[in-house]
């Protein structure tokens, strides 16, 4: 059976003298002139960032690449124990905790405050926009903290950055008048401004995700690294098994 | 059963009030101030690395990011299509090829050379300890390209950023040595000298393979942000589906 | 810090002369004596199936097992292709795309019927509950096939062996319902009935994507066997990068 | 560009009217008449097992199925503990595990008695062979166990299983060799004498570990299913969390 395929790209493609990415020479033109991050931005959004998003883009996966000891982190570091061989599997592995609980609330945030924005009367205020939408839901993604009841120290630094850089836009100030409105007075959370922030970078909602797993994978490597010199994988095993109960 | 349970970590800590990574202030020291590259080397590195450590570093993950439709990119493009809903599990199913043969290299490469270089007389020349490494192997990682059969474009141009920046060390030269010795005047191609630049950083040979997949995860990004616009994973299945010959 | 720990489970424990499972001495009891899919329901069910479940269940596994060249399926094998000395990796990238769109069918048509028979009026025939589902809902899941139009083998197949058993309960009769009242005629795919027929098996809809995926891990390791004696994989990735078009 | 395309497979096709699997009428000739466990060892032989070999093969499977709160065990139910929608990523997740250290013996095993009965002078004793053997390695895979110190209490039922259905072969006399002549008489552990079996078997040694892991596959159900009614993750997290110690 012989058939016309096409598989169309605008990422890479490559002959025998030149290598091209999102229609640029990669060795003439991208690889030390541009930054990690500003590439990451480019490959998802099509656009060129400027400086000012690139610092703005950064700042969040700088907020997001690491908390620690998270399930993700410690299923990580538990595959690398199983399979030191295969460390693609071990961030695979943590990247799969990536879901709805732990590392969601950075794209539910955006499309909180997304809807709420195309949802809304244009001459409504800020605050008047939030309390409606504060008033249809139920419980509004990014607000509140386990640990960071008061203020998350991450809020108000990357709401200054996005101002410093001219990249402070309606999802940032919707997120803040949630906060102003809100009956519980929460604090604005870190992963959620995150998102309201890549939001007004003009970023798709949808692949939001993207961004936080990214960010995450530099975090995993951290953990990798660490339990590769200094393990803990083999205790956090023995903590459970060890006090293993058997219940019918 | 009660135990004294310690799990030791330097990367994050938290309290009410702060957020700590790497024992700075994530919120005040980190944030709008260390690029998403930068982080990603200190986390592994345990240091911070200097301007020009950092531009060398995003060079190589920049040249590393996507190569196109490998088979890594289209199996997360393929794992997008039937199961839009995880991101993640794209993300992980992409990274998950980045095994032996197709992202092995960069790590296998280092591997090649710090060995040569631990085994060294240190009284030889580069181009002496590259003959008895090339004829005390069957093939070298890092030499040789499908596509790019005279020169890989990425490899004069990460040199060159390497000696610009001071970066250029024992590795960079070693290779570029077995380039020159090597009875087949094979090229030296990119992902094998970007093998050799992260040795020359300091960064743990063991571990190199994990900036490979940090690269590859922003390529990824790239292929299922363009796979959610204008969609080829459906062809690529029908394709192959379409195809099928039953053989006993 | 000391604390109580206690991590309680029903599964597996074992001490210096015994393994235990399910309560049961594995080697006494379990091993030669289960059979494997009898012991994959009892895992998860918590109580041993009898011989009559037990034969639709395994007939449940057998009908999901395989589907040829699924996308879940190439995608495991282009991750074996790239990374082929972690079986484990490619085992996982396929099973990556076990999610809404390729597998989900047997669980959503479950929980379709599920919610129907809940919601029912219990005064109402399976054609009366039927009829209101069908127009309360969009899209009725497990309905119509694309290559199989007019009817799905598995089906009556896996019906007749519900009978059999004494396992055909309301899931099963709600489903051939469904069939009968819908205006377009649609067939019920397999998918769709071997949900039904795990549900009136009384295993949790919320997991019973897990049994599609078990079946599919038998399946995905017919397709790495057969990558490693006659693959196809370097064919599918070569198909799509010789007709890779650059599209700015 | 048009180009003759052909992908075989001896697995699955279909057409409007019929499925095939392995040659056989799917609905016709599978469903109801064989069991999970003896297609899973059709799909990979390409050949039907007898009903001794089917039984032999499952009650590898039943014993390797679950041990507990393993490492990959744990990680699936952080996993799912983060990512509850997904639970193919939590599979998937707990399958990464399956690599050198916790699964791998089951397949390394096999390897060395193979390479020991192809390296044999076929004039030599089982325990003339084992004494070469064990002589010429460093470390026996699949000799000794944590905690079975002097004996694994699924040995001799497998063996004695094996013996029952005519499938004792060279690779389990080998192994039991290995077991009589090695100066540290320590026991031969399950997963060892798995692998054993399994080549006995006839099965492919280099996708051993894909029996193991699909045996893992329903144990990790198992624990999912139990995560779910009754969980343990979050507690598990949070004794790691609240015992982290920050250390430079």
């Amino acid at each position: 059976m012989a058939e016309e395929l096409s598989f169309p790209t605008g990422l890479g493609t490559s002959d025998a003298t030149t290598i091209s990415l999102l229609g640029q020479d990669l060795a003439g033109d991208l690889m030390g002139q541009v930054g990690f991050g500003e590439l990451a931005f480019w490959l998802v959004a099509r656009r060129r960032p400027t400086r000012g998003e690139t610092r703005v883009f950064e700042a969040v996966l700088v907020a997001l690449a690491d908390h620690g000891f998270t399930p993700t982190a410690i299923a990580a570091r538990l595959t690398y124990l199983s399979a030191p061989e295969a460390l693609q599997g071990a961030l695979a592995a943590g990247l799969l905790g990536g879901g709805s609980r732990f590392l969601g609330v950075t794209e539910d945030c955006a499309r909180f405050l997304s809807q709420a924005l195309d949802d809304a009367d244009k001459r409504d205020s800020y605050d008047e926009i939030a309390l409606k939408a504060v008033r249809a839901t139920r419980r509004v993604p990014g607000l509140g903290h386990p640990v960071h009841k008061v203020e998350d120290p991450r809020t108000p630094v990357l709401i200054r950055i996005a101002k410093e850089e001219g990249c402070y836009g309606p999802h940032l100030a919707l997120f803040e008048a949630v906060g102003r409105v809100h009956p519980k007075k929460l604090p604005l959370n870190g992963a959620g401004v995150c998102g309201a922030a890549l939001a007004d970078l003009g970023l798709p909602v949808d692949l939001l995700r993207g961004f936080a797993l990214l960010a995450r994978a530099a975090g995993l490597l951290g953990h990798l690294a660490e339990e590769r010199r200094h393990p803990i994988g083999m205790d956090v095993y023995l903590t459970v098994d060890r006090n293993a109960v058997y219940e019918p």
